[in-house]
């Protein structure tokens, strides 16, 4: 945990990932995103189709993280239950939310499939989310954000209302050092012993010409990852053969 | 859940895929190899490098799942708390194994740093498996396999003990259809309650050009795959635009 970041949690649902049908998109797509917005990205869960398990995770990341964003299940067919799932998960009942219900009618028309009313169902208490899309709305109950999962339709919906999850900037830097992993291990001990507000990470590579661990650094504090940063670059001189300097993210 | 087949859980650890360092390769490695072993894969969960994250998550999936595969979070550094967590989230302890110890000490020689000890440590009660690869064993508590995070490494561990996961394979097929998922729902409805041991996927999708609608058919047992597809494609008559019939997976 950095700081007072806010937080997220990801949960997507469907079979489609699970079965490896489709590649998965949306929480690739979410990472950089939430990365570039100062949210803090806790936990990805990747689930089934099934409605104990949708309603349990989905409440479980509501509790932990300050916003949570779900991905699929939302359409009319006898697959889509995210919406039951997650009324079921917070004790409420499923409601058809009437200015969604008089969008269906008006989108289509005389084509309406009785299927296609269940796009208004909503769980009790949500609410209607508007970015500048103004005819198709993001359904919010409580911290959760319900999204469709194609792809396309879901990073459209997400950009729409990215601004309202804006913080304040993560600070990142980085050293690629020329050693091993066991050959770092005692000098990162100490920055992390001195620096307890940046987080750090160590990465070996096997495939890089230049360089055999890359070092990161971040925090919520500049002043403290450009400490950190200097006294780690200073403990380790000429094995650093590379190095980003500490900058904001996004 | 498909019949009798065996269920897998995956826990990929670490703030690296969390923070968009490196994109998740291992995971999605895991879906196609499991697909192909008749494993049904039940549930992905991305969680940071933090102890007691790990050892409730890993304690959950190994009691609902018949294998768990970690990955990441088992090198030298401050960093690498996964067999630390692993063995808190059991109640039991780290233990330094000496036949790996052996191997860390053959492999570094002269060079051993003292951080480097840290690859022989399980937690206690660990077992080692070996594949074709008689140098490095994988490390197995009860019916978790820790693998480690970096993509090459995961799978050159995985491919070489992948044979003992290896059950029936799953009977699948396609339908591909030009209809609008409304539409289709009470067809579907149909086949879901006259067709229980096979599981039904509706996706739409927007950008092809012969299609508007990905139906899949799946399940354990070949001649219950057989009779809903061919009740269902019967159903959709001249609105299946192209199919893929009823096969056997990996």
């Amino acid at each position: 945990m950095l700081g007072d970041m806010p937080s997220a949690g990801i949960v997507i649902i469907g079979d489609e990932i699970l079965t490896g049908k489709f590649v998965e998109e949306n929480a690739q797509f979410l990472i950089g995103e939430l990365r570039a917005l100062g949210v803090e990205l806790r936990r990805i869960t990747v689930i089934p189709d099934d409605r104990d398990d949708i309603a349990a995770t989905v409440r479980d990341a509501s509790a932990r993280f300050d916003h949570v964003f779900t991905s699929g299940g939302v359409g009319p067919t006898h697959d889509d239950v995210t919406i039951a799932a997650i009324a079921h998960g917070f004790g409420t009942t499923v409601y058809r939310h009437p200015e969604l219900e008089a969008k269906v009618r008006g989108y289509w028309k005389d084509k309406l499939a009785d299927a296609n009313l269940r796009l208004a169902d909503v769980p009790e208490g949500s609410e209607l989310v508007y970015g500048k899309d103004l005819v198709w709305p993001v359904v919010c109950y409580r911290n959760v954000y319900i999204l469709p999962g194609v792809p396309s339709l879901f990073r459209r919906k997400f950009v729409d209302i990215r601004d309202r999850f804006r913080a304040a900037p993560v600070t990142a830097a980085r050293l690629y050092v020329d050693a091993e992993e066991g050959e770092l291990a005692p000098h990162l001990d100490a920055i992390v012993a001195s620096h307890g507000g940046v987080k750090i990470g160590s990465y070996p590579r096997f495939s890089e010409t230049d360089f055999r661990v890359l070092l990161t650094l971040e925090g919520a504090d500049p002043s403290q990852v450009i400490a950190a940063y200097e006294a780690l670059a200073s403990r380790l001189g000429a094995r650093v053969v590379r190095r980003e300097p500490p900058h904001s993210v996004g």
